[in-house]
């Protein structure tokens, strides 16, 4: 055994003991100082920097940068004294919320884009979770029914409410309660399948309970909190998912799942990355954590069944077997999610083992079920998922497109969060325009902020059709490996470093977007649909608030339809369990388009590859595929 | 703060740390021995007789007899040693199972009297808790649906079981379960309300599954261990219920449960007594905790609440409301049994706080709710209950007996346990002949004892209908409190002491049979029911394995019907729980005849104190009421 070392991170005034040869990331972890670390540890990202005040480090080839060290890359062997700067940490990025989003330096977001769901006229006033305030009659000698048959009987004469089972603990503390309430109550009641649940009754007619919706990405964790009685948002934050310290994408993390303590280990790091986003919105809008007695979980369904501890190893086995999909509902207790302890806490039912909940979400939040018109959805993540259907059928496809459009595997890529990048133009001068979420100093790009690069660089003629950019082009410029694009030079940046969009980053973009379409080129010829038969596309996804339809267009990741079609429902994911939290009927909903969906494997169809490699140019090969686009670029078609 | 001392049991070789003043029975119910003290430690059954050995004690007066003391009444003083001889131990007493019933002295025990319920007949094969052995097909590519989806198909598919849930940590062993079972499983299912829980998953195709049937008296819990494929009883067991260290009727226990911590005690006293009896049971016949997967607990009002820890002080408290009456159930864990952590724990509904689900069981085991005819149910316990109805209504009432029947303020009575005298007969020439049970050297009086002497005395004339010795009747003797019936003389004894009835005995057992008469007479003049219209009347209570109805009819216990339509169902408090345990239906059934039995409040009725005051006579002062009964006694109807 290695001898126990001390790592102090100086401003947080914080120290942690680790084993020699563990990493400085290794040590933030444990210290609970969330760092910026798209790579999963890799050296790749260069988020995770630290200024290495004294003591002994190991650094391993590429882990030093002007003057900083990467902590990944950092290995413990001595007491070591750091200091993490600001631009390191997740903290500062993690509101996202439609309050939140400033105007940037020339470009307005529009209203639309807040992330709450377009469906919200669906609704019932039905959430899986509420607080009931009632009035019960004193009993007499002519009344002298039990405590419990007094509760239950007036649930079921207000509100029709049946079938209510009470948690032992609970049921010791009515006598007290009701007493010393002298009989006016508030109940608190989760739905169970087929029932209710009392998971507690507070003195005092109160009416106060809240829910949150909580989306566990693969890259990032969002949650937003509800309250529960008027179906409000209150607020919504955002972070890395802790478990990207483990890898960043659904199959390492599968990886190390098998490794002995692995899959608690990645248990605990979406619950942490979870408890810290409610704990910071409970503590924002002076919420106590035992107020919020609902969550509902989306997810994929790798990372369903991290969060709850299940183990994922035959998914990535033929025949790729995940031991559940369907809609799971527990106690937050049992789960590990720091709300109320009988909070009810639901799973957003998936389909297979790489169509997830966050899917499901999607389609409710799109309404794809309910509607006559076909339409087609397009989730643009780590995994590129799509659907295809109406009320009448649903088929659905995944295929793994990687993390591009989130910020990962390039350079100056990052999540939608404050500072990130979002929208930016070539303008007739010739310069780059840009604006950045919350109005803060660029710190990187995010999905649409990439995006629009593309287009614009496409439209300007920057670069040609195969993504090779021009060395002459005015934002073009030699960098250490190749030509590279300057998005913004150094002095307006937050780190005081050129962000800058390189080619290796271009060529990660190309097969995220030849992915994405590829699936969703592919299952529609599998089910004999044309585009142009396909009345709505929804596109969901890692983009912050904002997406620009036209320009996903103009490269490919979105197919050629008029863009009025196209609907950018942002995360669907969060929104889709919000809509299941804030009613029991779009519950029931979840549960029959999980069990309607059929999945289509796609990745064994030998047309895959060749849709790929056609969709590998901008906007495709095939520009019969792209009209509207091909025009727009002066192409023939 | 009392300084701490020391008890040592020199033949247990145990020792346990005391507070300085507490009670050599507090000490060896810490120490886990369990002691006979009918009376809760009041000093009033004389059973709790320990060897003072050395070391300081305080002895309160009466607390000292024949070189021995009284350990309630003997306050620890300083480091002591003592020894408990077997007589003052509950573990020799224990079984009593239609098994182990020896023959007596003189009389053979009928074969019915084993306590199995009656109505067996109604079973149908579905008990709360069972094991499914399963085949589970094995994954392909073409039927890649979850581990969960393939185990719950094949639930439906093969048993037509729906709406299974399942709890996170099951879920968690599921994917490794099946696949080192190499798809071959045991399901282990229990009922929930309008569906199952899966409480575990084992490999390979085993059946076995056990389930236990409680019977919390408020003196003696009865557990039977059950086969729950087969439904066969494989034993019973039966101890003191502890909380009587804490008093010895309902009320005193009520009070107790007020005082600080002294609900937890209660409750901790019951599961106790229950635990070391499951625990005796399995280690017996050899299953292992683990595999007993249901229990259903029957008991009074008050005895439910304790179990489960609810607060009984409003039963006893105008309007009298009870916490809770409906048909709870929990898992095993929760409640504290030690048995499969996750095993359904059920209780039987009960009506009302005075009418609880021992009564239901009684009516469940007598088949009374599914019967044309009209017929009553008295339970001689120290609550009397009688129900009278049919398959058309039920009405049922309760008034406070005593524990006479069961053993306790009688001088030498006991429970139904081996050594009890159970039938006893004065002989032509005069002597008292006597069977024990178990054919074991007489150690006390058990119920059925105490009828067969008191019925026995009055035939003989040696007692008249007032219940007074004659001083010159064979048996009799002059004692220390007046004429007393010398019932086995020392020589013959297990304890080596003579064993009597005295006339304060005699007393003690007329007020409780005229209580359980009484309340039985006015609620059938309060239904405008006359006693000969009653088709059938069934006994209940702790009499052991034996009770003869004629003597109960002789001595006013029972009313003056023809002998022929007495049935005595013993426990059936345990049999109805047993029966619960053995069948979906029969619960179904249990929850409707609680909800359809009306309770009549006859404590405010003025007749009652009449009719009470008429039944203190032998049978009764009216003798119109037992025309049978007065004439086999000679005298003139």
């Amino acid at each position: 055994m290695e001898p126990a070392l001390t790592v102090t991170f100086q401003s947080d005034a914080r120290s942690v003991t680790i084993e020699a040869g563990q990493t400085l990331l290794d040590a933030a972890f444990a210290a609970g100082i969330p760092l910026n670390n798209v790579c999963g540890g890799r050296g790749i990202c260069q988020r995770c920097r630290m200024q290495h005040i004294s003591g002994a480090l190991e650094v391993d080839e590429g882990g030093r940068l002007n003057g900083v060290v990467l902590a990944c890359l950092s290995r413990v062997r001595g007491d070591v004294i750091v200091e993490v700067p600001p631009t390191s940490r997740i903290e500062g990025e993690q509101i996202l919320t439609g309050a939140e989003r400033g105007i940037g330096p020339f470009l307005p977001i529009p209203e639309e884009a807040a992330g709450l769901p377009r469906a919200a006229g669906l609704f019932v006033p039905s959430p899986l979770a509420f607080a009931l305030p009632l009035e019960l009659p004193t009993p007499t000698l002519h009344d002298c029914v039990s405590d419990v048959q007094r509760l239950t009987r007036e649930l079921r004469r207000q509100r029709n409410i049946r079938d209510v089972t009470i948690p032992l603990e609970v049921l010791r503390t009515i006598p007290r309660v009701v007493r010393e309430a002298e009989w006016t109550v508030t109940a608190l009641l989760t739905r169970a399948d087929g029932g209710y649940e009392l998971i507690g009754l507070q003195p005092g007619a109160t009416a106060h309970a809240y829910g949150v919706a909580v989306d566990i990405g693969t890259t990032t964790v969002v949650v937003h909190l509800v309250d529960l009685a008027s179906g409000a948002t209150l607020g919504a934050a955002a972070a890395l998912n802790r478990q990207i310290a483990f890898g960043d994408d659904v199959i390492s993390r599968i990886i190390h799942a098998g490794e002995p303590a692995g899959l608690e280990r990645l248990r605990t790091a979406a619950l942490e990355t979870a408890n810290l986003l409610i704990g910071g919105l409970a503590r924002t809008h002076k919420v106590a954590r035992d107020e919020i007695i609902g969550a509902v979980c989306a997810g994929n369904t790798t990372m369903l069944h991290l969060l709850l501890g299940l183990p994922p190893g035959e998914i990535r086995r033929e025949p790729y077997i995940p031991v559940a999909t369907a809609s799971i509902s527990y106690r937050a207790g049992d789960v590990g999610l720091r709300i109320h302890r009988r909070a009810l806490v639901v799973t957003v039912p998936g389909v297979s083992s790489y169509v997830g909940g966050d899917i499901t979400a999607d389609v409710l939040a799109a309404g794809m079920d309910g509607a006559e018109e076909l339409s087609m959805l397009i989730d643009v993540g780590t995994n590129g998922e799509t659907v295809i259907g109406s009320r009448d059928f649903l088929v659905c496809c995944a295929c793994s497109a990687g993390p591009a459009f989130e910020g990962g595997g390039i350079t100056w890529g990052m999540r939608a969060a404050k500072g990130a990048i979002q929208r930016i133009e070539v303008t007739p001068a010739g310069v780059l325009a840009w604006m950045t979420i919350g109005g803060a100093r660029p710190r990187g790009l995010c999905g649409s902020g990439l995006v629009d690069l593309l287009a614009e660089l496409l439209r300007a003629g920057y670069m040609d059709r195969a993504g090779r950019l021009r060395p002459d082009a005015p934002v073009v410029r030699e960098g250490p490996d190749g030509p590279e694009v300057l998005v913004v030079p150094a002095p307006e940046t937050a780190g005081g470093a050129d962000i800058v969009l390189t080619g290796a980053d271009i060529e990660n973009l190309l097969r995220a977007k030849a992915a994405v379409y590829a699936g969703a080129a592919l299952l529609a010829r599998r089910l004999g649909i044309a585009m142009q038969d396909i009345q709505r596309v929804y596109v969901a996804g890692g983009f912050g608030t904002y997406l620009d339809i036209r320009k996903a267009i103009l490269i490919g990741l979105l197919p050629d339809v008029p863009p009025e079609r196209v609907t950018f429902i942002g995360n669907g994911s969060v929104a889709g369990a919000k809509m299941t939290l804030l009613s029991y009927e779009v519950w029931r909903r979840a549960i029959e388009v999980a069990q309607k969906m059929t999945y289509r494997e796609l990745s064994t169809d030998p047309a895959f590859m060749e849709e790929y490699v056609s969709a590998m140019f901008l906007p495709h090969t095939d520009c019969a595929r792209f009209p509207r686009a091909c025009a727009e670029l002066g192409m023939q078609v």
